[in-house]
């Protein structure tokens, strides 16, 4: 039973830092309008609670009595921990009771329990992770960044369908210039999977304006770039990597005494502009898509205003209705949709 | 007929600025010690000596009549330009009358003439290109940058062996840290090529150290990473996109005066330096490994320096016989060898 607000289940749990991070998030979104379940340990909860005003907001409490800890095996999580704030979370979503799910505990079960609990939407073969990365411009949102690997040229075009509407839904792009991850501008120029989705995304109804190098994710040109989540969780953690050397460098050379301390600290000012550039954690986190309800898998370092900005863009998907509008152009190009291809096998 | 110092065949015609460039440093190349053939139009290139000292250097030009184009299609330079300073370089090496080939034209071209006129090693399947990536400690050498795509596990394997071999003989490596790139530390993380190739390289003689993450190139705990060449081209491409989207927020800050000049001047040394962190034209070019003969792929736009540098590690890795010793490695490792698994069919 949705009410006419999203109402988003909140992970109580997740994260590095737990209630005492996910609690005053969730009343942040809550005052901005949100409608929010808190789950997990109710006591817990309720303490955090205690602390802060409430009232006139639309804040429930579920209980779970387990929790996945970080390091825990996804496969673990989903079989042996059915009582965590992950899976009520998503069983929460799964019975009607929440359109959606924001947590920043163990991605891996995060992913796990939204795939097995959740479900598929009609059409979609396989969820994909969205990292909506900072650009020079406005963001570009990489999909897949790691919840597939070995994906196939049809699985390639549903991320890019599902990230298209994540544009224009929550982004607010009317028109996305959509990419394709490859090794060369030109047709032609990939490996077998990016030929052949290169051949399905210029018959398909979206805005595709060919392949993106490496070096376009950042420069902004495009509002979507396609990839296997092996390649896309490769890119990710390298421009973490990247920013986190070019940290080190800088406090070393301040260190040897090679830039003023007045010309570090400025540079350190830009360096923090640009980690936030490569950190998807600022978005809130990357939103899990292809499932019944949106699914927003968040940073373990998470902060309150992460946590808010990921329940506020997991309620904007929903009332914006995104999920119907994915299921509309998956209908509309059958030969990329889980459907069009099993009828194609029938006849 | 090998002469006893390392005979290097320059291509003169190619990069951006041709003998101009390219002629200077095969002159600055054979002051220190390397036999040079400069290889291109003979006139262009006999006009630049003419203006240097060249008494006692050990130079020959060998002219050939045709260039190819920065643009062209590599299967067309291949086909049809036979008498190109590519092809031509490469034809000295097939005929005994050169070690190795240093060209910064077009990469493409390099790439198709060095496999098809020298010709593969005994049990080497796919030649691969070898980025070698500075890191915040000593290089990090990153095998295949783009030479192939759709790599299996014993092509990865391959590589492995033959980036080893280069990590010592050229790069001074006692005993390389050997990673193969993947999106999580532990066994059994990656895709099924990817989970293959760590069992090949786990039962080799290579000190291989496990999987490596994006975040690991550039922290310099690994001296080579193994990875198919689509992924690691858009990681070469995506590590140069994000160093110019970092130079230019400096800049935009400069313009809109949130940064001191002297603060900006400042952070722009810096970025030079770390500008030079993900130019692998700072250690000459790109090695083609996988050859009866070292190819160097330079950068276009190279300098006198780059190409100085990689007609040096030409030589070096002639020198220090790093063929013999990839030969050597792959009898070694029968398993990951071309002759290994053809005799295991066999039986």
């Amino acid at each position: 039973m949705l009410s006419k607000t999203p109402r988003i289940a909140v992970d109580a749990m997740g994260g590095d830092f737990g209630p005492r991070v996910n609690v005053p998030a969730a009343l942040r979104a809550a005052e901005q309008g949100a409608s929010i379940i808190l789950v997990g340990d109710e006591a817990q909860i309720r303490d955090e609670l205690s602390r802060c005003k409430t009232e006139g907001l639309d804040i429930h409490v579920v209980h779970a009595s387990q929790v996945v800890g970080m390091d825990e095996k996804p496969s673990d999580a989903l079989r042996r921990k059915k009582d965590s704030s992950i899976q009520v979370a998503c069983r929460l979503v799964k019975e009607g009771q929440a359109d959606g799910v924001v947590s920043a505990g163990n991605s891996g079960a995060v992913v796990a329990c939204g795939m097995f609990t959740i479900g598929r939407i009609a059409g979609i073969d396989r969820p994909a992770l969205a990292g909506i990365m900072p650009t020079e411009k406005r963001p570009c949102i990489l999909i897949d960044v790691g919840a597939n690997v070995d994906s196939k040229a049809f699985h390639l075009a549903q991320f890019a369908i599902m990230a298209d509407v994540l544009a224009r839904d929550v982004l607010g792009v009317p028109k996305p210039r959509v990419g394709l991850l490859s090794i060369g501008e030109e047709e032609g120029k990939g490996n077998s999977v990016v030929k052949e989705a290169f051949d399905l995304l210029r018959k398909s109804s979206i805005n595709f304006i060919g392949n993106a190098e490496g070096r376009d994710i950042f420069a902004g040109n495009y509002d979507v770039v396609v990839c296997d989540g092996f390649v896309g969780n490769v890119a990710l953690k390298l421009s973490e990597g990247l920013a986190r050397s070019f940290g080190n460098l800088l406090k070393g050379e301040l260190k040897r005494g090679l830039l003023s301390k007045l010309g570090t600290l400025l540079s350190l000012g830009a360096l923090t502009r640009f980690a936030k550039l490569v950190d998807y954690a600022e978005y809130g986190g990357a939103p899990l898509l292809g499932l019944k309800g949106i699914v927003i898998v968040c940073h373990g370092a998470s902060n309150v205003k992460a946590i808010t900005n990921a329940i506020r863009m997991a309620s904007t998907f929903t009332a914006n209705r995104a999920h119907q509008h994915i299921e509309r152009d998956l209908e509309a190009n059958s030969e990329i949709a889980r459907f069009g291809r099993q009828s194609a096998k029938a006849s």
